[in-house]
């Protein structure tokens, strides 16, 4: 509007998730009126991270050096091997503060008519993890969808063999749910699933 | 959390409005498995924007060259000037696609207690564009705030002596208010400045 660079940053900020024509809008006036030391920081991070962020070679999330914070951190419990989805997953698990041990992730699931199979989703890799590293129990924390449920499944079939215990992420009610709003195929999960009672 | 770059990166992001925390992370995330290419570009747009755009010599918007594209624009009206308080308002006003005259924007309200006088709004320029430019009709289109009211009326005691017509957009409902829910000094400005019935 007044200037091909101004119109340009806006374009470029709406690749940004969640972000449409207005906010990107917003977002560049708002930078360039208030806070332009932090508009080059920023440019400057965007620049860094998409050079030097690669997977990590344990788990394949993010890391700088062959390893990420977590593979690399000597107070992780290396008994446990949880399998996630995606770098999100591990942020989430990560935020709950209740897990300790290593992650694998993924990358996505089993998909064959996406072109999806175990190779791209570093099958090979965990196998030689679990064959090497000492892992006692592997989690399979993919979501709780079809697809990642039959992706657990795969990878209790390819694992069974091995001396490591394979556990479930826990399925039933969520923090909160009203059995009235929760849907019958959840009901009838957390119903099967039963615990006996404890104060929680 | 996987990295000092990736935390740098979620970081540098929460300086964007309306980017908390899980946005950030959801950003970081998304580009770094989905967009390299992308960021790349984000990161050069925000680069080269905030080192080449400065304020527009005629209307104080941004501009790249001496003028930003309206003000050097060979087809507006420059009969008609319209005084904004920010950039954001320009264009907003071109976004409704019905002014098609030239802009000055005073970058702010007029506010002794803090320290910002006709100096810093650009007083001085504004005179000099008035007495220069062959400007017919001054519109006032400051915020209907009590400083918007307030900058609006300073304006028109300093330009009134000057050959031209100074006008103030209208004020009263706004499309879609239902007078049920509009405040009683709208309403009282509504009725006060009523005009002859329309087809609208």
């Amino acid at each position: 509007m007044f200037s091909p660079t101004f119109d340009e940053l806006v374009n470029r900020l709406r690749i940004l998730p969640g972000v449409g024509p207005k906010s990107a809008q917003r977002m560049a006036l708002q930078l360039l009126t208030r806070n332009r030391q932090g508009a080059l920081a920023l440019s400057q991070a965007l620049d860094i991270a998409m050079h030097s962020l690669h997977p990590c070679q344990l788990c394949r999330a993010f890391a700088e050096q062959t390893l990420c914070e977590i593979c690399a951190s000597g107070t992780r419990d290396t008994a446990l091997l949880c399998v996630v989805e995606s770098v999100a997953d591990v942020m989430a698990i990560e935020q709950s503060g209740s897990y300790r041990g290593r992650y694998f992730v993924l990358g996505g699931r089993l998909s064959p008519l996406d072109g999806i199979g175990p190779q791209e989703l570093g099958m090979p890799l965990l196998l030689q993890r679990l064959k090497t590293e000492p892992v006692k129990e592997l989690i399979l924390a993919t979501n709780a969808t079809v697809e990642g449920q039959a992706t657990a499944h795969y990878i209790q079939e390819v694992t069974r063999q091995l001396p490591v215990s394979i556990t479930r992420i826990a399925q039933g009610v969520p923090q909160g749910g009203e059995l009235e709003y929760v849907d019958s195929h959840t009901l009838s999960q957390a119903l099967q699933y039963r615990l006996p009672y404890r104060e929680g």
